[in-house]
């Protein structure tokens, strides 16, 4: 049976015991939620202002585009600091520069079901409840999984209906409280 | 030269020393920021979750109705605790029972500038710097001062544009601030 | 195979389907960190000011006396919330009249490890992230479970030394971290 | 009559509106609570992790050596957040490279009282209520106002009773309450 992702050899620092098989994945989602971790990533001024936001351009199956965040789940013997600084990589590339947050309390809890109607927030393949940060990133991005583009918007033009909708599992709810976290839902 | 408010004879608690003439009250505006506390006021259920949002509502000069929420300054002498409480008392009635925060660190910052473009929020009277919280309260309301009503709607008809854009001040942002920061902004 | 807890038939709110086994409970511990809430129970004045902070009081095998939280584990397909207000019930008993906080966002994230040295929590059974949240609590407790009783003390009483140091898990820590979050650590 | 502090020629940036005479300000300070912030500055590692905390060393008039942080009013017209760029600056030189926060959500809300018992803090200038950041500096610091050091120590030795008492004002508390909002208040 393979495992639901492949070792990553560039990053040393992945707890190999965390990795499951599909089979062990498939068993445990179904018996407790998942612990993730997700980020924002974004761009700021020299004042610590938010200028741009990113967000994680995928192709759907059906051709379609969807955005998403930052994302992944923490390992059994990582801690939340550790995953949030290896997602921010396996999203970002690894000269993304991220500023890790110093305090790992996050700006929202996001709860996702797959069943609809217990959450804003939706994820058909797990109860998972993500940790959500605002992380500046200062160097250069570029995503390496999934055939991901990493899309930079001002604040007001990502706060829009159509680019909130575009977000998976319904993040643009996400994206919503991570503005208002920065002071910048108009 | 009066005071800018009348003293209120049934609060004992009031620092009599933090009342100003209005003359100057004015010169003080022109020479610093001043400290404010606001509350948005709602209505929570048995598990704590935000059933109903409510706004005080207000007759401008003109007749045009404006809504806006639990504030006033903080007084030379006076707690942010002791503010918060004396203005949920003087805008929502003795026998609102609010559950004032056990934290005093506010969910947002609101900057008010008395000119366009420095933020979100305006105050014409002044630079004002806003520490706003989420009250639950669970008594009744009885809106004292300014001929003010006090209305609740549920959280998903009071995030409409139509009705954030009666809040005065610019508000409707910090209104959506609170909301993200409960996670019931969809 | 007998389950871990007793199903409690007072609590018609406990999602059936949360309940594992000891086995499949053992077997997931191993694989992925388990999500916990946790509360510290407080008393407020009028102006939800702490007056008193709750720990509750058990003996050990070895009949030594500890202190612990309010605290459990999330259940597959149950909110935070809900697994908050369960527990509270559950430790604090039906009439404790919690006041479940507006806000899931934590004051803290405290990470157990089975093993020492990477955090300063421990728990010997498992790798366990808990969302930690300070509850006033106005009603009359009566802890049902494990023999406990609820210690209330002043929260200058509670932050010396030796009363943090009878907390299980490394929980005096985080005993500090509620206080500093409601300003009480002088 | 002299300002309180001398014009900074090379901070073009500072609100000239903002300076008050001695005369005004000590008159202001009598009739309103004044607006600061405050930052503790951090070095950080590759994941956010606070390694060093830094504490502005200071010999006072009778030759006594104190502890303080970076501090200073914000002025009117002048938004939190560039006070905040402002006094990093002032306090530890144009080559810091300061990252402040994202959020101008403060850790903690410091109340400072001139007379004792109100509070935790005490400035017998005023009446004084500090927003508080944990702000990671990653370039070279060179402090230059007042004849200041700045001197930086691990988590673990700053919160020594014997440290904190040696800051101004009450501060050792906040510096817990700091240590306690990054999750290393052991």
């Amino acid at each position: 049976m393979s495992s639901v992702r492949t070792p990553d050899p560039n990053n040393p620092s992945e707890p190999a015991g965390g990795w499951l098989t599909e089979g062990e994945l498939a068993e445990t989602r179904a018996r407790v939620p998942i612990l993730y971790v997700e980020a924002v990533p974004v761009r700021v001024d020299a004042d610590g202002a938010v200028r741009e936001v990113g967000t994680l351009l995928r192709a759907s199956m059906s051709g379609e585009m969807t955005r998403t965040l930052v994302s992944g789940r923490v390992l059994h013997g990582e801690t939340v600091r550790d995953a949030l600084r290896r997602h921010l990589e396996k999203d970002l590339g690894p000269t993304a520069l991220p500023q890790v947050p110093v305090s790992v309390v996050p700006f929202a809890v996001a709860e996702y079901f797959p069943w609809p109607g217990e959450s804003t927030f939706s994820d058909e393949r797990q109860h998972a409840v993500a940790l959500a940060y605002v992380v500046p990133v200062s160097g250069d991005c570029t995503p390496r999984q999934d055939a991901l583009a990493l899309d930079w918007m001002p604040p007001r033009d990502i706060a829009k209906e159509e680019v909130l909708s575009e977000m998976e599992g319904g993040r643009g709810a996400l994206l919503r409280q991570a503005l208002a976290s920065v002071g910048l839902l108009g």
